[in-house]
């Protein structure tokens, strides 16, 4: 277990693999991956269901010497709901496909896995209706959520960032980066100092749910999860939206340092823009659901290639969480 | 790569433990596994979707020396949207994700893969819209379906078998185990005797869709996809409606040994039951839609305990595709 490591290898996967798929799925097929957080189908009868698929594997997303199998079954399920908080979705249901190395303990082991997925449905009122459990060589939990726009409301895209929006964040980010870091420096048996708050931030991530469906309420033009970093997410929102931004300010994890902020990942705050117009109603929406006030980070600009913090070039690699 | 191996193993993974984990999800938690081949989910603004995922992992369910990657995809794809056909659902959508090993090739092997996703989700016009790409120490694809069922009909339970109802298979069995058995006999460069035909059975396997269709308008009381082996499909279809039954025949694949037909599973044929009276307009409904004619292997007894072909007690363990 080293220190994170640069983004780029699973970029390599996620990013230009992704645009390669996406040509051979063909021009009748719709989006796969990165261009909105979940898919759209509408189902005869009336309704659409919001659907996306996550997965998380040993070795690469988590350790099971750093957390627990329940653990492990919660950040699957929660990084799923994630998708859909970005949506403005409310969860549905789940499926979940989970692969355990085969052997003794294989049954332990996947209950284990499968009671932290039940407490995150518990969690966030989404009833696990399929699963399917498998051998393989090492443990992939791999979580599709469906969902649904409230009142018959449009998801919120990517793809919606107007110049002059303000850029909003639900929450300080790194938090989870900092707490992987804690977890690593730790010594079995002698917990260090913040150890019971980085198990919390790195372990059991909570999607944002309501205040994705705030924020779509409000009339948040675009909206994004941080789930590879703030900086990698919001180039990925800027892309989609054909912008750039102006970022003021970055509010960071208590713990957390700069760094971890714009390249943590995994913190599952949502970063949304809003017309000048609408920021007036931001604090009261919020605090009206019971949640914390979001913070003002930036302002979305008209020229694609300008993207900075703080007037600096913001690059667009962030880290993960990657692990060994 | 040696001979088929007993089910036992798996069956521990996919039976015991499915039964551990619905405990762990809770009363309040819809079907988890074996219930039914597919979940369903009431969609707020109308409408219903029928809901399944199947997982397909390299050295468990297939082997890259004997399949190609796409032929994998495809594989993975058919196996999730036969769960779908079981219900007697027509595809919407499908969400897939996919694990392939890092490093060198990782871009190259996971857009083969792809490549076969997209030929299944073409053949069957279910759009994939929804996707994931990790990296893992082996390949895994877990394909999310997404259905419907035509002009808002009831989905078909495995539950539903009466006494008195005639059993009914699509087509003959075993051929996709026969031809894992020729593809593991073959030399490499030297095609032998029946290659083609193994490579499509074991290689291209096809869900039923318009069969499962057929079927529920025909009236069908409970059916169930053969995907383990049609033996150990059949006891699940009785376990599910608490019969038992008495199998008079069993049609047997070009190629293909009884116990291939009986253990070989994978073959996605389709085994349904249905009133006696219904029994008439079998042949002329399958041959309306252009289908084959279904063969009747059986009728469903009243006692559970009894599950029989001709005359002798029918094992409950099937074999499965094992590798290696």
């Amino acid at each position: 277990v080293g220190s994170p490591k640069p983004r780029h290898v699973t970029r390599l996967v996620e990013d230009e693999t992704i645009e390669s798929i996406r040509g051979v799925l063909g021009s009748g097929i719709e989006a796969f991956g990165l261009r909105d957080d979940a898919g759209v189908v509408t189902v005869p009868g009336g309704g659409s269901v919001v659907a996306s698929v996550d997965s998380v594997v040993e070795g690469v997303h988590f350790d099971l010497a750093l957390c627990s199998p329940a653990d492990t079954g919660w950040k699957a399920s929660m990084g799923a709901l994630s998708d859909l908080a970005a949506m403005g979705a409310a969860p549905l249901a789940a499926l979940v496909a989970l692969c355990v190395p085969g052997g003794t303990g294989e049954g332990e082991l996947a209950v284990a896995i499968m009671s932290g997925v039940a407490e995150a449905s518990e969690a966030s009122g989404c009833p696990v209706v399929g699963g399917d459990v498998s051998s393989a060589g090492s443990v992939v939990v791999a979580v599709t959520v469906l969902g649904t726009v409230p009142g018959g409301g449009e998801p919120v895209a990517r793809s919606g960032a107007a110049p002059e929006d303000a850029i909003v964040v639900t929450g300080p980010c790194g938090g989870s980066a900092a707490g992987l870091r804690v977890l690593r420096a730790s010594t079995p048996g002698t917990p260090g100092r913040g150890l019971r708050q980085a198990c919390t931030s790195y372990c059991r991530p909570v999607a944002r749910l309501s205040e994705g469906d705030t924020a779509r309420r409000l009339g948040a033009h675009a909206m994004i999860d941080v789930s590879d970093g703030l900086a990698l997410d919001l180039h990925r929102l800027a892309d989609a939206s054909a912008v750039g931004f102006r970022l003021d300010d970055v509010p960071v994890a208590e713990g957390a340092t700069l760094d971890e902020a714009l390249g943590g990942g995994e913190d599952y705050e949502l970063v949304f823009t809003l017309s000048p117009s609408a920021l007036d109603g931001l604090s009261t929406s919020f605090g009206a659901a019971g949640l914390r006030p979001p913070v003002r980070i930036g302002t979305v600009v008209a020229d694609p290639a300008e993207r900075t913090l703080e007037g600096r070039p913001l690059p667009r690699l962030g880290w993960q969480h990657t692990v060994g």
